[in-house]
């Protein structure tokens, strides 16, 4: 193996503390939002035209957050997750400069706790990421933990230190981007009459569309996003691996529930928040995506009056409409449909 | 249900006069334009080069007229369409302001007609949609009817009132783009020494290259239109449906045809009309596309010597090349192989 | 069939000194660099973030020099290669001015060489092709010679004529863009710490991953650079043909050869020169590429300290890691995973 091939890191070169810078700044053009919309089908007013946003006192339209975490988490991927056996959780996501094309995004993470697992093989390495514009202004800071290799089984294990994070992330650390002012919100052409005010704690909505993955659309989604996580990419490799195909990677799935919710959820007009999230199981080519949403808590904004926040958990299944709501049991096992449970904050107008 | 979920409109919704906004505007970007060249293969010089399209007159290569109508229907899909079991026809269509990078586009609606059909369970809807950019100018114009289902069969049948459409669009109701005005044309940079004097009515071409569809590249395309017709994308439920399978979104064969008329056709740098189309039977992924076209019509613009207008008839079949033209016969019945028999109209220079 | 149809050239088309300007003029936007990224992966850093290119002296980041390379290899195609039986070699290949967004390229080509094979069927045409942008500055200038059909075999042989072309560009006759000067070199953004002066001559470097092609990647790919022959489209027309089903454009597997070499080349920011490839076999949807380089020579530049030039021999082969470095044998037989051998020449800052 040559020297200068880089192999990602193994649980044994991570220690609490250290900082890791990631390569690859990228520029985020027209482009990456136009192929954003192809491959997700996202419809959401505020970043489908400048005109809409402007009038929500954006400059412009900005990227859709999901679109923005995948930009960021695309970074982190050689140095945190090369070597990962499985992306376990997120937690304490903050969105904040909104992402307008033109910005260039640079990404940092530092270890903030580590467990070696009992088999002595693996660990758990929790990270904080945080995504910068180029004026280094934070466009998202968030945690997340990943089950990674150790290189060495003989390596000794590192004092364990599990980080203490939020459930949620709580309404007053919430950001609005700056400018952001509702007076006369357009109904109709976001696509739906539903306030904030309209929700109700507790509501389940169903999204109704399914949509199908193939190969080649999950993979140039990921190859966007500069994440070089073997899986998703190398079928020659794959299999002969644990599933014997190619993993879409978990970041599509969120952006394909996010956009699927617009049907129910079109005034989510911004994503402010990743309290939580699971990839419950893989996805594959030729699943069909289904989704549905809870609302799990309506947030009072400081100070404001022209929009408030929902907390939603939206569940992405596949080939099962979600008429029904497929959902974790009371012992906490998923339906087996289940892929992803995610629990996010998002902003909506309110009723004035 | 959740009542916030959109299921589109019923036959029994619509009524002779009711107009309809649509929902989400849609600012045009570069990067729209780079998908859709790398989704149908588009040559045409006005619409790949800016200096190409100066030199005709426009500020810079403005979008084909075919994307700029696919992504006007993809607005009018949600309230017209989503509950239509087929797309039966256009006509009276007319393209107006050229629709650039920079634009949004939004779109509305008027129902003119409504048929119920025999079997009282279905209905024909006649829609005109409007298409206009940021500055409330036209950039389309155009009728269509679909035949829409009934969501009780016993609601009463509205009064028949079947509109009156042109079988074309006069000559003097075409819109040459403020500004367009040839005077140096250059074939070799076109791909095409053929100009409008040297096309002859009746005259067929055969455009004899073949392109084969995805499933990934029509969803792509059907999704960067913002067109959210199930039947597209959801093999999950269309496994069970009446071909077994996805049906490719009409307009991306249409988006296709055109593209592949360029050889042939080089010189028609702008579609100004849309006289009528049938799409007659659908396309399927794994289908590949040939076309042909005929000399409908040559028309003289009003008082324009630099350019004419021709009234083609483009003909895509599948997985048969088309050197021979495949047609329809006396009795009006299809070729088999056909999918798209579409009727528009073309600018081109003429020989001065 | 048609008068109106190109058909394309064929061998007796041809002669020593027949200059052919070239169809299709190409106004380059960040749209096609975010599907240049989606489709191959690429992530050199002075190509996807402005600030890094700035930091280079680049005025924004310029397209990837194989982007370039493939866009005006398009323009070519209608009129050099439509009726070739196969793409044989390049050389002498340089680039000049660097390619950026909002650049409108032409391409032109001379015919250098002409020789008919035995058989008096097929024969030998070498061309000089040089893509400009719209000022007129060449920003790639290269040869090639590809196998072509005669459309007589009675047709009368030419004279035989095969340039000398230069085994590789020698160091003085690399451009290196205006205004570039590396003064403080960012390591770890661009993802290496290895720099011109850590490479040896003859070392030889695993690129480690691997990734599988799709027939809509491959085929999005090819039509984004307006490229027209059909090997790489028609299904329906290859179900019959000598290999039963699309052959992907060489160039891709370009694009992706050099896009899986950032893993071992991340600070190769620009490619200068293109001093001989050979399409080795044909790669086919399905395919896993891999790929390996060996430092051929490590070149100094006239009166520059800060960065110097390698020339590189990448292999890419199918199905099959590199880690074991597949090559070709005493006798020139290559491993029969080879799909591609390709002598290039790239910056690289020195260590200062």
């Amino acid at each position: 193996m040559s020297v200068k091939t880089r192999l990602g890191n193994f649980f044994e070169d991570f220690f609490v503390g250290k900082k890791i810078p990631h390569a690859t700044p990228r520029t985020v053009t027209e482009g990456d939002i136009a192929l954003y919309t192809a491959l997700t089908g996202s419809r959401f007013a505020c970043g489908s035209a400048d005109t809409f946003a402007q009038s929500l006192g954006f400059p412009r339209a900005p990227l859709d957050g999901i679109l923005a975490f995948n930009l960021v988490f695309g970074k982190t991927v050689p140095d945190i997750s090369l070597n990962a056996i499985a992306n376990l959780g997120y937690a304490d996501g903050r969105f904040g400069q909104p992402v307008y094309p033109g910005d260039t995004l640079t990404a940092e993470s530092e270890v903030i706790g580590l467990k070696e697992n009992r088999d002595g093989k693996t660990g758990i390495v929790y990270v904080r990421s945080r995504g910068a514009n180029q004026r280094g202004e934070m466009v998202l800071d968030y945690c997340r933990w990943v089950m990674v290799r150790k290189k060495n089984a003989a390596s000794p294990a590192p004092e364990t230190l599990v980080p203490e994070l939020p459930a949620a992330v709580a309404a007053d650390a919430l950001i609005v981007p700056a400018g952001v002012a509702v007076k006369r919100y357009d109904g109709v052409l976001s696509g739906s009459p539903d306030l904030w005010d309209d929700y109700q704690v507790g509501e389940r909505i169903d999204h109704v569309d399914g949509m199908t993955i193939e190969e080649s659309e999950h993979m140039m989604a990921t190859r966007l996003y500069q994440n070089t996580a073997r899986v998703h990419f190398n079928q020659h490799a794959e299999k002969d691996g644990r599933f014997g195909r190619r993993i879409v990677y978990g970041g599509y799935v969120i952006g394909m529930a996010r956009a699927l919710s617009f049907n129910g959820l079109a005034n989510a007009f911004s994503v402010v928040a990743i309290n939580a999230g699971r990839h419950v199981s893989p996805a594959f080519a030729g699943d069909t995506i289904y989704a549905w949403s809870e609302v799990v808590a309506k947030l009072d904004l400081p100070g404001r009056t022209d929009v408030g926040a929902l907390r939603l958990r939206t569940v992405a299944a596949k080939d099962r409409p979600c008429a029904d709501f497929p959902d974790k049991a009371a012992d906490g096992a998923y339906d087996p449909s289940i892929l992803l449970d995610f629990d996010y904050t998002v902003l909506m107008p309110r009723r004035m």
